[in-house]
Formats: C-alpha cells, sequence, structure tokens
C-alpha cells in the first residue's frame, strides 16, 4: 500500500472541551508529517465528567478492539477531565496542558482552568465587530457596492477568478476585517484607469494576481471555450491588470499555488510591514 | 491592573513555515488560562535558514531590551530552522515537534520533515471543492436560489438574523460544505407550511433558532424601532419557526449564546449522530 512501510491504520481522536477546531488543526499538521492512514473521530464540547467518561470508554473500546494505541489529541483545560479521558489506553497527546505547565513555571502565576475562555459569544464587542465585517464583505463583493468604502478595511482588486471573494471572505470571518473587492476588468483597461470609486481610497488597495494559463483553467470550468476563458484574454488580462498595478503603486501578490489561508496571511504580513508595528487586530 | 497579580506585560512571537494560523489559535487558547497582558508579534512563513535567524535576532533582541523571556509558540516542521530559533533566549513552545516524536516512537516510523504537507494548494480537489462550496453556499444566500439544491450538503432555516449566513459561510469555508439557508417569514407561519422548495429536501434541513429578546437587539441595530425589530414581533416569529420546525421534525439549536465555530460545529455533530458514522469531509 504505502509507498514506505505497511502500517497499519489508526483511529485518531479529537477530543475537546470547545469546538475541537484548534485540536483538528494541529492534529492534521502533526499527522501530515507521517505517512500514515487513519480514521479521525471528532468529540467536541466534552466539558463535564460524564462526557468524559463517554468519551474515555470509546477511546477503550477502540484500544480493546485492535489492540493498537489510538491516538489522541485532546484540548481540556480541567485537570479531572484530562484524568478521566487519560484512563483511557491511548497514545494522549494533551495540547492545552503540555504549554500550560511551562507558561506557568516560567510565568509563576496558576492557569485559571476555565472552560471557554478563549471563546467570543455573540455579545462580545469582538463578535459584533466580525457579524458586522462578514455582512460588509458580502455586501461589498465583486464590485457591488461603492458605498461606505471609507469604512472598508482592505479593497482586493484583481480579474475575475483571481481569487478575490474567498480572500475576501476569509479575511472579514477569521480576522474581523471589512473586505470590499472589485473586479478589474476589460473597461477599466481601456480607459487605462482604475473604477473611478477607488481612487481615493488607494492606500486600502491589494491586488491579486494569477497565472494566465491557472487563470484560463479555472474559466474554462465556468464557461467553457468562451472567449472569456480564453488563453489569449487571460494573457491580455493579465497583463493588463499587472501594468495597472504597476502604475498605480499598487502592492500585489500571485494566488496561483496559494491556499486562502496563505493569500491572506501574506496580505496581512505584507500591509503590515507597510504600515509598521500596527495595530494588530487579533484573531477571532 | 490586574485583579489577581500584577504581572509585566510580555511579547509573544507566532513562528511558523506557514501561515501560523494553527499556532496563533492554539496560543490563544493556551494563553487565555493566564491572567496575562501580552502582545503578540506574528512572523510567517519562515521556511528558509535565513528567515530562521532574522525571527531569532528579532526574538533575541526582545529578550535583551526587556530582560523578560519572549513566549514563543513555533510550528517549524524542519530541525534545523527549530535549532535556529532556538538559540534566541526565549521560553520556546515547540507546537509541532513536541508532538511528532512521541509519535514517530509510538508509529515506529520516521517523520518526513517537509514543510507544507498540510496544505492546499489551488491545484487540489479539495481545494477546487471548497472554492465550489464557497460559490454555492454565497448563491444560495438567504433563499436566493432554489436552483440545486440537490447538491446541497446541508440547508438551513431560520427566522432572520439567527445566524445562518455567517454559519454557512463558516461551513463552506472551513469544511467545503455546499450550505443553502432560507429564512423562515411571516407569509411561511401564515400559509403554516415550509418554503415549497425545501418540501423536498426535509433530510438536509437544519433550523436555528434564537432568544427573542437577544433577536430584538440584533434587529434593533438594523433597523431602530421598527416593527420588524419589536420583541412582540420577535417574540411571534420565533415562536411560529419553533413550532413549525416541531411539526416538521427539524433538528435545530439556539445560536443565541454560541460561536460561529460552536454552532457549526454542534450541526455537524448532530447530523453525524442522525446519519452514523459517516463519511465525514475533513477540514480544509
Amino acid at each position: 500500500m504505502s509507498n514506505q512501510q505497511e502500517i497499519p491504520a489508526r483511529t485518531v481522536y479529537i477530543v475537546s472541551d470547545g469546538t475541537g477546531i484548534t485540536a483538528e488543526a494541529l492534529a492534521r499538521s502533526v499527522l501530515s508529517q507521517f505517512n500514515l492512514s487513519y480514521a479521525r473521530i471528532h468529540i467536541p464540547f466534552v466539558d463535564n465528567i460524564e462526557k468524559a467518561r463517554s468519551a474515555k470508554r470509546q477511546i477503550q473500546e477502540e484500544y480493546n478492539r485492535t489492540g493498537l494505541l489510538p491516538i489522541v489529541f485532546s484540548t481540556l483545560v480541567i485537570p479531572e477531565l484530562v484524568s478521566v479521558l487519560r484512563e483511557a489506553r491511548a497514545l494522549h497527546l494533551d495540547v492545552i496542558q503540555t504549554f500550560v505547565e511551562p507558561l506557568r513555571m516560567e510565568l509563576g502565576i496558576a492557569p485559571k482552568q476555565e472552560i471557554g475562555l478563549s471563546h467570543q459569544n455573540m455579545e462580545s464587542t469582538e463578535y459584533k465587530n466580525r457579524i458586522e465585517a462578514i455582512n460588509f464583505t458580502l455586501a461589498h463583493d465583486d464590485g457591488q457596492s461603492n458605498k461606505e468604502l471609507e469604512e472598508a478595511d482592505i479593497i482586493l482588486v484583481g480579474v475575475s477568478r483571481s481569487g478575490k471573494t474567498p480572500t475576501s471572505l476569509y479575511l472579514a470571518m477569521q480576522y474581523g476585517l471589512k473586505v470590499a473587492n472589485y473586479p478589474l476588468i476589460p473597461e477599466d483597461f481601456e480607459r487605462g484607469r482604475l473604477p473611478s470609486a477607488l481612487e481615493r481610497h488607494k492606500n486600502k488597495l491589494f491586488g491579486l494576481t494569477i497565472q494566465p494559463e491557472r487563470l484560463s483553467e479555472v474559466r474554462h470550468e465556468r464557461r467553457p471555450n468562451s472567449r472569456y476563458a480564453s488563453l489569449e484574454n487571460c494573457r491580455y488580462e493579465v497583463s493588463e491588470a499587472e501594468g495597472m498595478m504597476n502604475l498605480e503603486k499598487i502592492r500585489y501578490l500571485s494566488s496561483t499555488s496559494k491556499s486562502i489561508e496563505e493569500i491572506a496571511t501574506a496580505i496581512l504580513s505584507d500591509m503590515r510591514a507597510f504600515s509598521g508595528p500596527a495595530q494588530e487586530k487579533p484573531p477571532v
């Protein structure tokens, strides 16, 4: 099966007193370093002894059934729940406890051991800002509205299908930023100028570009065999858009081989580098 | 300042060979357990020796300046880069390495030590599915379209402002799920039936409800002093919507005190519980 060694499949449990989203992301990163096939079982909201016992039983049964140690990534902040879970025979990777202990030593203060402290509920200001950012971003997708652009934190520009919409939504969702996005279209290239609504907001503009070959593939999936998707047209649009961004001194990056998260992170790094060690909005 | 002990502020560094999003989420969770004020500095894309040296210098200078150990959460998979970073005087919390070692021991296989393995680029199938899911979800927000509902993975229903839109987008973005959402409106209550487009898709429906008091607050922010936002009307709509969901046997949960992530996780747990230990789409 594997091209290195044949390793029996393992069961990986993600056990959390919250959503388990952080534990899940970490488990994926760590496990991607091994050539291992595994099934993943997600047990969220383990916030009392009874649920911890139920998780423990489930894990123990898996061990009994297979004779292989299940792999358990857990984010539990209450030591009693950790103790219960640890009664199951498994490889226990305590994502929170592992780092709380050295911090306790270094800081000389006791951890709070309370569930849900990193959690934002619907009444917090950060949460409201985030919902407002999502609504703003939806209302300003694809140049839909020129209103309230002064409220935007970032305005993305680029040719159609260069990745503006998912990047905008990710920035709104993850960082609570209000992100408008505007397509650069053939009419703009003919006039040789940015859409006029954007002229006053040049300091907020950030561009996305993309390899013409890749753009053509993406557009063919949408509109097969159209002029819009043709490689010739994609080359023309990308070249014009890059020329315009260079002329207008708009910073830009290529989305070609990047994930949404990488594009978003690169934009934020770049904008911070240009605005100095700025007030960074925390991720939410 | 603090209501327990006064602790000097620390600088927390997030150093990653990728976006650092996982390290950042983990750092927030762990640090929320301490009554600590801190500044956070994000150093992403540290994927070669030179960048690792630059990060090391920056951290060392912070120590030299303050005499306090900076706190470093790092996700670096290449041991040489870890070694360079560790030359800085700091409290080093190696998020990946800490868990790779016990896994190596248990599995008896060597880690790959390659950057970007958990990363999806624009050419991967998962990535394409995710972008398609985001586009589908945008096109099916707020009952905009009845087309292609058979392609939907989930259809959320609930009164206006119960949290359907951000939850739908989160599920699409994070899990690559195609999520449509439909408002339940007074016309539906008068007819006493679900919107007709949804009848055929009852197995995909999931409801959101909300406390009328909270709904009224949220609606007042949008349309102050409107009948739409009045507590009386909110009570009527919520009561009718819950009645309809009970009658139609649609599972639902209250979004009142939950974050988007918690709502999304709870929906997925519930749907999995009802569909058995199903093919779980991996998070992306």
